[in-house]
């Protein structure tokens, strides 16, 4: 997608051919500002760092840890100890146990002379079919909110408006987005589309990446608080609610930033369409359902009681916003039950948000246990 | 309450005799300051920067602003002026109207030359009011967090465990608070308590008021993003929910702080009991329901964009946190459907939210319209 005119993915490789350069989203939306990740070391900084962040994208970004590692040791041991050591870096989000199985597979089939080729090649088309697969993602959920406008319309409402949570946009993938494909592809064919951005405390994705990007893309959104959502569906203000996934149970239970829950209680009590949009690499399909077995990432008490913003000075400030001696919990993500979800949209169609839907779009798959 | 083991309360009359001191609430939670009121526009503007806040509290604090004005000029046309800038400060709560209207009754019923005593009489009259209601609210509430209690030992765990959101605590009253009455009971009685503090974006008043006022009584406590309660409800890590009122319906419907609704759905989807506690000036009896009648105070788009913290240096900095060009909207109430409240906690007793029950506690009131 474009900034400032220029289009962007969110990872490349440098111009040294093995080095892969990042957009540095803890810099966002203050500075754009790219990085250089040339080891397995500055991978996993930059993911447990969060300047890489978004699940497709870390997956792919994990994908490239293990070409820097192969690099520098080729051999079955230090590809399992990088894996094991990527995997660590964020428990929730499943497409980093894909990506990483992916590239398993491929390089265990491969001599370790070869391994350096092999890796480089099966990364890069990680990268390319994560963007073609936002894509289909953006294309199959297009049709809903085409139907969504008509219903607005039906009202007396001329602008569609869509409610997001958190970041599932370019920004978290390699391209397109997942929950904003839909709206991109919207936007671009001329729809009339406002999006309300929640700012998605702690890490305010929504506030920094969401309402970003969107600007950067020329699309209309208003940041509102986390708190403001229910107000808005209970006015009638949103036609429908549309967000990303960490990782999705076999049975169509969401996990997905913590707040996604809220908003689909929201949706249900209003009726107001909940969806869902991701890639098959979020599915997990050992996870009969999400409610207790997806381990939630509890994370720094510091993303809670501190926040960064621009003074008027213009230098970027770091507050804290707690009285002393307040304690703090700061639990990452929450499960969304798959019967508050309107349908799921994958890149293969939209799916209702149960087992049975899942397998309409998988046959292939099944639960694994 | 105590602050800094001195017990204080949000305002009182000055050393003067006639000026009124505040707690400058939007210095908390970094510096303890108070502030002087002399004159109606010092009234007028403390309470539309919300340097006093809380239906509670800004009740009482335009009974003042009324005294003041009554020292300048005591006429009724004077009296009806003063009393009209006041109202038009924060259209949301009632209890401002009830107060504006019970010193309007008493003044009109004396001589201007007698306004004067008769207003700080009314007024003194008020705040005490309001201080033996709020305890009386936590003496209504105490019973049901003991029996919260009882059901969380049954489950064998120790510690009962409440969540608020934004601050209903005594510095949103004169003392006591209308939420936090109860659960300074609990406390002072030896309960074994924590408390999820909600932050309560965009003006954080959990993180930077209910949380300095439970840190300064030694409740212990924990702020969350307003995220995050869903999910801890989910885990079976929350008891019971307790918010305070800015304006309550004859049907139990309840208008308080943004983001309030939200928490009530999950209470419901999760079985946890969600109570409002609130003094009878909340009630207001000529609204049938809450839904389309109260009118939601859509405020200044810098609360959402902007915010206000303790940078290292122990510099107070008020920071951007938007992208620059990103549009902002921000209603600072919503309504809680009467059918999600388990019960209303007021100063005569406990009871459902509906128009029966509050006509139970208050037989001689009515729904006027």
């Amino acid at each position: 997608m474009q900034v400032d005119g220029v289009p962007y993915r969110t990872l490349w490789v440098a111009e040294d051919g093995f080095s892969v350069e990042i957009i540095d989203q803890t810099r966002l939306p203050f500075a754009f500002e790219t990085l250089r990740l040339s080891t397995l070391d500055d991978v996993l900084g930059a993911i447990r760092g969060m300047q890489v962040r978004g699940a497709p994208l870390i997956g792919v970004t994990a994908a490239y840890g293990i070409c820097l590692q192969m690099l520098v040791d080729a051999s079955d041991a230090a590809l399992s100890a990088a894996a094991d050591e990527l995997l660590a870096t964020r428990p929730t989000a499943v497409n980093l146990r894909w990506a990483l199985s992916e590239m398993g597979a491929a390089l265990r089939a491969v001599a370790p002379s070869g391994r350096r080729d092999a890796a480089y090649t099966r990364a890069a088309a990680l990268a390319d079919e994560d963007a073609a697969l936002c894509r289909s993602i953006g294309e199959n959920g297009l049709p809903l909110l085409e139907k969504a406008l008509g219903s607005a319309r039906d009202q007396g409402r001329d602008v569609l408006h869509v409610l997001t949570h958190c970041n599932a946009g370019w920004l978290a993938a390699v391209d397109w987005g997942t929950a904003l494909a839909p709206v991109y592809l919207a936007h671009d064919s001329g729809m009339p589309i406002h999006v309300w951005v929640d700012e998605t405390r702690p890490r305010n994705q929504g506030a920094s990446l969401t309402a970003w990007e969107l600007s950067q893309h020329g699309v209309s959104h208003s940041v509102i608080t986390d708190n403001a959502g229910g107000h808005l569906m209970q006015k009638g203000r949103v036609d429908l609610c549309i967000t990303g996934s960490d990782r999705t149970a076999a049975n169509g239970d969401v996990c997905n930033k913590i707040g996604t829950y809220l908003k689909a209680l929201a949706a249900r009590d209003n009726g107001v369409p909940f969806y869902v949009a991701l890639p098959y690499s979020t599915i997990d399909w050992e996870l009969r359902e999400g409610g207790a077995s997806i381990p939630i990432e509890e994370r720094d008490a510091r993303e809670v009681s501190h926040l960064t913003g621009r003074a008027q000075s213009g230098q970027i400030v770091t507050v804290s916003i707690l009285p002393e001696g307040s304690g703090v919990a700061n639990p990452a993500f929450d499960i969304t039950p798959a019967a508050l979800v309107t349908a799921l949209i994958t890149e293969r169609g939209v799916c209702d948000a149960t087992a049975g839907g899942l397998r309409s779009l998988y046959p292939g798959r099944q639960l694994v246990r």
